[in-house]
């Protein structure tokens, strides 16, 4: 069973990505060169990910008192993708990039996050460089950046610290001038960093000669103090191994050191470390402190970051759509094959005859739509948000600047919505499975587990969902959502005229009528502490209509290619649709009832009646 | 923090436990000797069970080519449960047993689960030996399970095989008569079996001198066939070492051979094997064949075994439900230490300002109040069907007989819904932990692994699903739903006197009516089919329902015992009951929308469209 059917549909049929090559970035690119990426990435993905994904689950990092080490099958896998050139897709030609959009760049890396999410952590690295090609100097682009997307070296990011997670104004890394001609490194001004990261991905290892860290630090005021909140934190390169201004390494480590590795439930290919600044066990040039480079302003750092956090958060999104459409693969897979029971009749059960097949059974099939309107839906809203990514880089003005405020309001959704229901999915298929699926003869508990962390990673559920009730929904008085509102409108206006759609369009009407209300209603106070009390709920339902819009549209384009609505495709399509508009979307009515009643009974009971 | 509170409030305040002992069978108990039972347990398991919950999940069981190795804290686990006499308490006195009530026990019980869930399987070793009690002849009872009562055997439960789990109709495995004389053993009817047994817990170990077996076999017929269904299954006792109407060892192995052992995504104390039945490994008197001693009458096996279900389901759902317990305690424990973020307020927030215990934020404590919610308001249920199951046995004649159907009807509910939303509990408990409950460094992401597996066993959602609404609202015309009509209305009655909870008993008379709209109009074609094509989401709606009466009988009773209010405990209960009719009662219009529509969107779906 191939993923590449839903992809080509919601690429071409219904996001028309052939029609980014008419713009200049992406003149020399047509449907042609969209596929053969998509095969190389599928044939990859298929080769040196997918059949290694267990063995990254028990063959975990350890570390030998020297070095970490990883299974053979990571260095395969690094060094394949690393040939298909998708480390820096989405760069100008002139830096060897193939000036990909966005949507293509996302649409390939689903066939890596499906086939062993954890095996590769390119993202980070990609994810790092673009940043430094934005606000690093040219300099950090050429000697950072460029031996990353080459593969050469790899990268990270590094916010949080043992004492700061959610809470980045509470970094309490310092960052010091290294001497009186700091200003003058030919790489950056130069400090001295010193404090602990924690959760950093792929902070150690030897997949690549040099890791680049990207590291969040403050710099002290005259009086040694560190400016409380996120005002105060700057960027900074730190790489693991001292480099030269033409990209070698000098041989000199830099003062960073494993302090240890995370053994996590899941996701386990991708190490996961506490790292060490600045302890003095590497000293350079004999002294301690981790030699870090600053990117853009001082006190700018989070601004810097947060140019990444979108493109971050959808990445998470995919990852967890994929981990969900795996699960869905396999299950329908094995619901085709594994007999057993049989239907009730009306008569009861004949058991002489022979069992059926657990697809014939119901309640799989409703487990099985279920997994199907959860995953292919997600997949659906993260292209979606891809293609508003190009549509911000490279659209006309108005149509650029509103992108920028739809993404801003669907993030924490793409976000979100498929950590946790495509975790839902991934127990779904476990469920399918029965005993078999508990077991690691069979690979769906492994997604299962690899899942549970898209829900805290890249900003907690609890963070989303302030970030969307608390600033999205209101930023530029509430134009975002206004937006949203409007198109949303516009597939409602189509479906309603397909009866096979009409009822729904007038339920997500309904739907979108009632978030604005609820979220009216949860601001009526103006005070923050009851409007954010429900945030979550709140973020569930807008999710659950965003995803009924998304079906919606997704539908009426089924419908509209296959006029006579003969495909099994289309009545998958239509099918997953009923499903969400019937099974799912009724749902939002429980939770946004304590969205508009600011319900208090959880932010009241006192702590010592828990 | 202590499970106790909860429980002697449970257990006397609410169900008045202490008026068993005013029952003949427990005359000689008291308030005193409960407490003095539960004092024991709460002790063993604090001190042998707490302290090797982890070790048991990284220890794996494994087989060295002739025994099966399980760490040393098992061994000692064991040991002290056995000592302590729970295996045989609710036996009669003349045996060794405490004749303690069955609620009594499950309350005893629910400290093991919480502290080592997979550590022990004494629940199968006396679920085994009861069944034999019930069924067994004098002999059987002598030899098998009185030694089982006294530890010294442990007991297993053969029911499924690789080809049929949720099919036991479609058992295959075969017990021929074993010679002329076959009739004359003192043990029982003597057979050799032949088979595969999947899924069997404890089916090999050493920490008993001997095993005993109940397998399900079919006896074929003249012709050497099966017959097919439930009706061929009989009941057969197999040791897995061979011993004389003594109950020594004869020194013989019988012919049950490991096949292999399951390897689990948790409850990992618990060794899972398949076992090979007769394949000739282990000849019995130079003969191939797995010596059997029947049980009962030949074709009632299933009926032996039903009589043990409701118990072993009760067993399930408690476990369910003590592990979400488990993860609440800790997640709550968590939230009072850990310093994370501030609360937003009217003028953003204060960054200067130290950072607040997480225990301060709205949405954590949504998240423990949820928590609170779900695993107390499952040990209510739980212990109120174990208080079924004493009025079943120990009751007047019409008490008893009303508490065995209002049983017939709550079992399902007893088992899912703790396996459903005490697992999500456990969600809820990483997900306050941050990234740290994501490793194994904290108890919580192993709750959550081992709690996955009650959704499966002894009965998956699915089969609960089919159960309840296939079977037990229909069974004695419907008698057993309008009996739990009966309570739910008792408890309106009275709640909705007092002011606090006059509204919730409103809501939740609304919700009782709809349960009845809803399984009058799932029938109302008369075709299973379409019945219970949506079993799964009526179990669900039906599970909130009684959920949502359980709550408000307890926070009634709090209410009732603490006149002034005062008490942090009480204003726990209320609020747990609050958060229960405000978050999750409304949730089940979505669940009984598609129940009453008798949604055909799933089952109609062409196979080739998913």
């Amino acid at each position: 069973m191939s993923l590449r059917p839903t992809l080509d549909f919601l690429l071409y049929d219904w996001l028309h990505a052939e029609s980014l090559a008419e713009r200049e970035r992406f003149a020399d690119h047509s449907r042609e060169t969209f596929d053969a990426v998509l095969d190389t990435c599928e044939r990859i993905a298929r080769e040196k990910y997918a059949p290694s994904n267990r063995i990254v689950d028990t063959q975990e990092p350890h570390f030998d008192g020297e070095r970490v080490i990883l299974p053979q099958a990571t260095h395969d896998a690094h060094k394949a993708f690393v040939e298909s050139g998708m480390l820096s897709a989405a760069q100008d030609y002139d830096i060897g990039g193939m000036q990909l959009p966005y949507t293509l760049s996302a649409a390939a890396n689903s066939f890596f996050a499906m086939a062993s999410v954890s095996i590769g952590s390119n993202m980070l690295t990609s994810g790092n460089a673009n940043l430094l090609m934005v606000h690093g100097t040219e300099m950090q682009k050429e000697v950072f950046a460029k031996n990353e997307f080459a593969g050469r070296w790899s990268g990270t990011m590094c916010l949080s610290e043992p004492q700061a997670g959610s809470s980045l104004s509470d970094v309490a890394t310092r960052a010091v001038p290294d001497g009186a001609d700091f200003q003058d490194d030919p790489l950056g001004p130069r400090f001295r960093l010193t404090g602990n990261k924690m959760w950093i991905s792929a902070g150690d290892h030897e997949l690549t000669e040099n890791i680049v860290h990207i590291v969040l630090a403050k710099i002290p005021d005259e009086n040694g103090k560190l400016i409380p909140g996120t005002r105060g934190i700057s960027l900074f390169i730190v790489p693991k191994r001292m480099v030269d201004t033409e990209g070698r390494l000098t041989g000199e480590r830099n003062d960073v050191a494993l302090a240890g590795l995370n053994h996590k439930l899941g996701w386990r290919g991708t190490t996961n470390t506490l790292l060490n600044f600045g302890e003095g066990k590497f000293p350079v040039g004999g002294k301690a402190g981790a030699v870090g480079y600053l990117v853009g302003q001082p006190g700018k750092g989070l601004f810097c970051m947060f140019h990444m956090m979108n493109e971050a958060r959808i990445g998470v999104g995919t990852a967890a759509t994929m981990l969900g459409m795996a699960g869905y693969h396999a299950s329908l897979e094995y619901a085709k094959a594994r007999p057993q029971g049989r239907p009730a009749g009306p008569a009861g059960k004949d058991s002489a005859r022979p069992q059926v097949r657990i697809i014939e059974h119901a309640d799989v099939r409703r487990m099985l739509l279920a997994q199907k309107a959860y995953c292919e839906g997600a997949l659906a809203l993260e292209l979606y948000c891809a293609r508003l990514v190009d549509e911000q880089k490279t659209g006309a003005a108005q149509a650029a600047d509103d992108a920028r405020l739809l993404l801003e309001v669907l993030t924490p959704i793409a976000k979100s919505w498929p950590s946790e229901w495509c975790l839902e999915a991934n127990s779904l298929a476990i469920q399918i499975h029965g005993g078999y699926g508990y077991t690691r003869d069979f690979p769906v508990e492994q997604y299962w587990r690899d899942n549970r962390l898209n829900m805290i990673h890249e900003g907690t559920h609890g963070i989303q969902a302030a970030d969307l009730l608390g600033r999205k929904v209101l930023m530029e008085d509430g134009r975002g959502l206004q937006l949203l509102a409007g198109r949303i409108a516009e597939t409602m206006a189509r479906a309603g005229k397909v009866p096979a759609l009409a009822a729904h369009a007038a339920a997500l009407g309904d739907a979108l009528q009632r978030i604005g209300t609820a979220t009216k209603k949860a601001w009526a106070t103006g005070n923050p502490q009851e409007a954010l009390a429900n945030a979550v709920p709140y973020m569930q339902a807008f999710g659950h209509v965003v995803l009924a819009w998304i079906w919606l549209d997704v539908a009426h384009r089924a419908l509209e290619r296959d006029a006579d609505k003969g495909q099994p495709a289309t009545a998958g399509r239509v099918g997953a649709t009923d499903f969400f508009f019937h099974y799912e979307l009724p749902k939002i009515g429980a939770w946004l009832n304590v969205v508009e009643s600011r319900d208090p009974t959880c932010a009241a009971l006192p702590e010592e009646a828990f």
